[in-house]
């Protein structure tokens, strides 16, 4: 009998011992894959074979396939035969191949360097063509990371109560009341592409499910050309009730525990892809610091916000920083208004490595408080009239926030443009592929 | 001490015999959530309160909590005090309140019947309140359910080897050339909203991830009015290489295997969900049958397979059928033809209960067979200038299909209009709420 093998477990099947009769050299296994490598040495080939798990070493064993036409780079192969013990291979052990059929011959060969540790390209080049340097492990090791992240989040989230939601990314209104909105030929009329599941959420929370959670994509048109901004990106949203008390208090805390759910999945089920970029241990959320914006401010001498007071905060700071206590100008017309010190309000953002990867807050759940705050940004409230009618049914104190999944990743790897953290990134000239 | 306790744990606290010492009143317990019921009998107070896991019955205990204001339903409130066993409670225990606490009181009292085992309102109203309707534990255990299903795929493909993946949604060219698309104004350009995340999710097979999957909306303009179609909708998109074997075996198999884990994970995870909607039991995906799309039709004597003719399919052959062998001008221009069978293809559609849930199908990976079939659909090649590059650098052979959640969820429960399985429908005339 042939076991169908991933080439990670050819490197690792001696290294952790738990394959040892394989190792061997008592079962047949096969392993499929992209040629990364040919060599041809003192009569014999070794072929570097790729896969979605790493790769392993192959020798080809007879003398008429050692002899025979070897498969270009990226040829898809199939190779089968026997673990051996071999010192000089990666992890100790290579295949020894009694049979090599080539799958797919490639028409055209690679255009991109993809056998170093960093795929030597520019930006524009790896984006244009994203379908070819993906297979750079370095590149696909990103996202593997990115899956880990939202499994972790979902874990997290499904153990705490919290229902998993998906609201519509298609509205009638612009959802926040802002400008920087796509807007959609409707049969006619026109629509506009949600700028975040945000009133859904809250409403959906209303609804009775108390706890809900989307993963789904968020739009911005705006037209900025920066490393950071994405006009197409998913958006990690997490609204709960606060029954046991308001403030920010409780939603840092939820989000402490939810990131370091995350971060400790990542390390579990990642751990190969944080090696690629170098990552030896991500941060702890536990250690995240909290300080209010005028604090932060001071702190850093300076007076807004801005990307660079981000990073100097940072550096203060540390990795991970909770800014709280926005003004009430600087927030969305929801943002709960403090009781306690008027003109601010219960919200936050998280600096991750000096840069914001999180909004939140909690929300004003009080239809008349709400609907003044609406009328004061001049917003039209009929336009709301669904929203707003939740809230006179009876809304319950609730909060939340949202991660930016690609910033959130890019900033764990140190990935300096965003836009390498997303499969196939839309920016306002990039369309394509 | 207090511990906060949902709802539908307070009546299965004697059930289940696990929460012994609270049932005896030893632990002081508190419950928020919404008054669903008031009764006053004998001179006491009996309250349902409703929360997200289901409803508690609480008695105010105390001579001047009874005899003060009640709440009115739909106020939220907490109440705290002691589990007692009590017969003529659900679940054989009541909550003995000592402290009522009114967190919110409705300015406006429901307009919706939430307090039968049905909500007895026309679909145009339910979807027109839908944050009011879905406090209605019926309308929302279905997303109970679909979140359960969602969770169960996740968990099969994860350990299957799969990728979760997020790809855009916003496009420059419309996905899979046909007509029924979206269009967006980006940046004074036009972009579309993509019907299936199909190209995209070959293009990351081949790019070394081997096996990925997607769970995000899919957009299609048809401007259908009927029970089973949404503008917006989410797909469950699934891609493999098929090393082992090409051909919708493997295909089926896999689908068979993934649709049990799923509906495993609903037994698990919302079993009183299905209470709510009366099913007993779900269809056992290995029973599934598959015929060829020539046997289906001869079988029912129709000429083509309709909704009606689907019905009939279901009729005859049970909940779950795979129809097999569709001619190729019925797939679109990716789908692989039969080399034993010219004219027909690998490719499949699922039926659950007569109404097709799936559509699959192995791809065409061979860059020259796939060129000349989409010439002589007349689609412009060069708009497909980076998905055709990934396959002149090699394509595995591969395959996969694309499961519509809301459709699923809707069979499944008989939900006779799918818009009742989507929490905020879109279509031809609704973008509200």
């Amino acid at each position: 009998m042939e076991r169908a093998l991933c080439a990670s477990l050819v490197a690792r099947a001696a290294a952790r011992g738990t394959q040892g009769a394989a190792a061997e050299g008592e079962d047949r296994v096969c392993v499929y894959g992209w040629v990364a490598q040919v060599r041809r040495l003192g009569g014999l080939t070794f072929l570097v074979v790729r896969d979605r798990s790493g790769t392993a070493q192959v020798v080809l064993d007879r003398e008429d396939l050692a002899a025979g036409p070897i498969p270009p780079r990226e040829a898809i192969v199939r190779v089968s035969g026997w673990l051996r013990p071999e010192p000089r291979a990666p992890g100790g052990v290579e295949l020894r191949a009694q049979h090599l059929e080539v799958l797919v011959e490639p028409a055209q060969p690679p255009s991109l360097p993809l056998y170093r540790d960093h795929l030597d390209a520019s930006l524009e080049v790896v984006l244009a063509q994203r379908a070819l340097s993906l297979r750079h492990p370095r590149e696909r090791a990103a996202f593997a990371v990115q899956a880990a992240l939202v499994r972790g989040l979902r874990r997290y989230l499904d153990a705490c109560g919290f229902t998993e939601v998906h609201t519509p990314k298609l509205t009638g209104t612009a959802t926040e009341g802002g400008s920087e909105v796509f807007a959609v030929d409707y049969f006619g009329r026109r629509a506009y592409l949600a700028q975040s599941p945000q009133l859904y959420k809250q409403l959906l929370v209303g609804a009775g499910f108390e706890r809900v959670y989307e993963v789904g994509a968020a739009y911005r048109a705006e037209p900025h050309d920066t490393a950071r901004h994405l006009n197409e990106y998913i958006s990690l949203d997490v609204e709960s009730e606060l029954f046991g008390g308001g403030g920010t208090g409780p939603l840092l805390e939820l989000e402490r525990g939810l990131l370091r759910a995350m971060f400790t999945q990542v390390e579990t089920d990642a751990g190969d892809a944080l090696d690629r970029f170098g990552v030896r241990a991500l941060p702890d959320p536990a250690a995240a610091v909290a300080v209010t914006l005028a604090e932060a401010l001071e702190g850093i001498g300076r007076t807004h916000l801005d990307p660079e007071a981000e990073r100097l905060l940072g550096e203060w700071l540390g990795p991970l920083v909770f800014v709280t206590d926005w003004p009430v100008a600087q927030r969305p017309f929801y943002a709960m208004e403090r009781a306690d010190a008027p003109g601010l309000t219960h919200s936050f953002d998280l600096l991750l490595h000096g840069l914001e990867v999180t909004t939140g807050g909690q929300r004003e759940h009080r239809p008349g408080p709400l609907r003044a705050m609406m009328a004061q940004r001049g917003l039209n409230v009929g336009a709301f009239a669904a929203y707003l009618a939740a809230f006179d049914t009876g809304m319950p104190p609730h909060g939340g926030f949202a991660i930016g999944l690609e910033r959130l990743t890019a900033q764990l790897l140190g990935i300096r443009n965003v836009r390498r953290a997303s499969l196939f990134p839309r920016d306002r000239s990039r369309l394509e592929p």
